[in-house]
């Protein structure tokens, strides 16, 4: 069988409901088709339900769940992957949480869980927390900084374990609390002792910090707590090149967005950032297309190319935007239609989940895909919308089920059965 | 991020198939759309499986996954919920039999398997053996009547198990079943004893009743033993209002179903039967309208409308009371329409389930659904047909997916991931 190599180009936060703004059409019911028409018109289109109708995806579920990962059965909740999104390089077994820069009294009252929200020395309070933490009882221990006022904490060493209580009071007013087993084990009694000791020694730390000091010095709350929520518990993930119901020997994700690529790396992809993608609306789109052209040319079978300004434009409510990048993404797709052999790959153009303009947030809706084959039952479209999708070939496909399709069209799937 | 409040009008059993003496056409083919063709135009629609397709739910599971919650793993098979819809309010850990009133001989061999089915004394026997009977082994007893011949009985008391055998020997002519524990657990045994016992003491209480010996001078066969089948052992149900994935403070459900008032009660809602609402064909609907309203001013998160009579001209096979209750329900949702912000609720109107009037009970076909929000992608249709439903926006939603799409439609579900 003719193995195809397979190119999967995703607008982050593609889909749309309708825009007030746009008489009520959507951004794809308006842009500029014409640079795929021809692409567009030999594929096949449907809906994606990145995980299920009615879960709202997060950007690390839903990518799981497009390179045939189902994020239900392996999850192991936002502190790790928020620490991904921040940067970290998790490794099975490590306990992660979400956390906040906060304000508390001296007797350790939250005076403010956001210690102002706009911490702009959370960089520099990060890095002087991990220069001066040291490990906790032979466990090491990691902050990453998210945005704003939130960070990533993270614990590696022996026996831990997440079934433990968060120390965010989640309100004003009462004191921090005291990470607690969340069951009779004695790798949680040890995990939630760390996490206290970890909480005394970031509040000392941090009351002593110069940083916090000028803070005070302006008339900010200092930011003399980490408060932590969520804890999860890595998992181990199996990657694409490895797996034996696909043949994918080499794949490579092309990214500027540190969550996209920590989710790319888990599975296997090798990560790329070209020059001059920055992950903004002002990326450099075609970087990315160059650069994606490249790895064709090297033979690579799987190549993902991620494109993060349309999700960044729909939190930003930002419409003119959206419609920009959209039609800056489709010049992207004819780019690399341009100059690879049709009959030997399969293209896709989708987006990760619908950011509606109007929501300024993740959603449930489905999100329209488009797969070109030589080989794909055509559906003849001269526009990729969210309601037209819906009448083409593919149908409405949910989770891992998309990416078994494209493994299916270029030959890559093994069969199930005899 | 706004959240809107949510009313959910369900027609319980509203989907149909095609009626010869309408011309093949279904009920829906042929009720005035016109109390709600503004509403309807701006609507999404779609078809609605409340389990999935090819299995006949009943008025429970479709109401459980209509709220939330996949019956498929959370159901404690019929006992318990026909002790709910005769009235019972369980408790987690409680064991439910369905029962039939039955007609034995001295030998206990069953004669008539339902005592001559009208047993038109039902509620006076039930009543006279609660007063009765006692505890058994410390386990409370109870039973209520349902219909007709039919009762459930609930044991309440500490290490109970579901793991015993009928009683029922589901043929005449053969002796009552002694329950037997099905699998080797003390709990199981214990059950099983305490079932044996009761099957005797009811049979010693009946056939010293004095309403058997005036049954059987009229010549009816006595009413003389309770044949017992189908136990199962009370679960909890996460309440709504407690929910972590999604985001109600207050619900309340309008029904004057005791099955559907159970099951909304087991998830969290506040339960209200308006003054004239009586389940039945007869039922005063514009009360249950008024009720709604209010609740839509008081701020509650969630509003539910149950309206039964649909179902019940279903399984009277009676084509005309159907039409017009479908016609009245339409009438509930134009009102209620008229009286809220339709900026600020998502509006909702479905079967719970089929009830084809050609077959007279619930069938697995689909449910035409209309989701109103501001923010929908519109169908624009003049009809809510089973036929024109698949063509909408919603595409066909399974069990628990609708609950998460108006959810999210209404700003209260949580994201998956970062």
């Amino acid at each position: 069988m003719l193995r195809k190599q397979v190119i999967v180009v995703v607008a982050d936060g593609l889909a749309d409901r309708p825009v007030p703004k746009l008489g009520y059409r959507t951004p794809l019911e308006v842009v500029d088709f014409s640079p795929i028409s021809d692409l567009l018109s030999r594929s096949a289109i449907g809906l994606w339900d990145p995980i299920q109708p009615g879960i709202r995806p997060g950007s690390d579920t839903a990518h799981l769940a497009l390179f045939g990962v189902n994020p239900l059965n392996n999850y192991p909740g936002r502190g790790p992957f928020e620490a991904i999104g921040a940067g970290a390089v998790l490794m099975p077994g490590d306990i992660a949480f979400r956390g906040n820069f906060a304000t508390v009294d001296n007797n350790l009252v939250v005076v403010d869980r956001r210690a102002g929200r706009r911490v702009q020395e959370a960089e520099q309070l990060v890095r002087y927390i991990n220069e001066n933490i040291g490990e906790i009882d032979g466990v090491r221990v990691e902050v990453y900084h998210a945005t704003e006022h939130r960070v990533a904490v993270v614990f590696r060493g022996e026996g831990l374990s997440d079934a433990v209580s968060d120390t965010d009071p989640h309100a004003e007013g009462v004191k921090v609390l005291e990470s607690r087993p969340l069951k009779p084990d004695p790798n949680a009694e040890k995990t939630a002792r760390i996490v206290n000791t970890f909480t005394r020694k970031v509040h000392e730390l941090l009351s002593n910090c110069p940083l916090n000091a000028e803070r005070v010095r302006r008339g900010m709350p200092p930011a003399n707590i980490v408060l932590l929520r969520g804890a999860g518990k890595m998992i181990s993930y199996p990657k694409l090149t490895e797996r034996k119901d696909v043949s994918i020997g080499k794949a490579v994700a092309i990214s500027a967005t540190a969550l996209v690529k920590g989710v790319c790396a888990l599975l296997g992809f090798e990560v790329v950032t070209p020059e001059g993608a920055t992950g903004g609306v002002d990326s450099d789109l075609m970087s990315k297309a160059r650069v994606a052209v490249d790895f064709y040319r090297k033979g690579y079978d799987l190549i993902y190319i991620h494109i993060k300004g349309t999700d960044s434009a729909s939190h930003d409510g930002n419409v003119e935007a959206k419609i920009e990048l959209i039609e800056k993404s489709l010049k992207v797709l004819s780019y690399i239609a341009d100059r690879v052999n049709l009959e030997q790959v399969v293209l896709t153009f989708l987006g990760d989940h619908a950011t509606p303009l109007t929501i300024r947030d993740h959603t449930s809706d489905p999100v329209p895909v488009m797969v070109y084959a030589s080989d794909v039952m055509a559906d003849n479209m001269v526009k990729l919308t969210e309601r037209e999708a819906r009448r083409g070939t593919l149908g409405r496909l949910r989770n891992v089920e998309l990416f078994g399709v494209l493994m299916d069209y270029s030959g890559r799937l093994e069969k199930f059965g005899a």
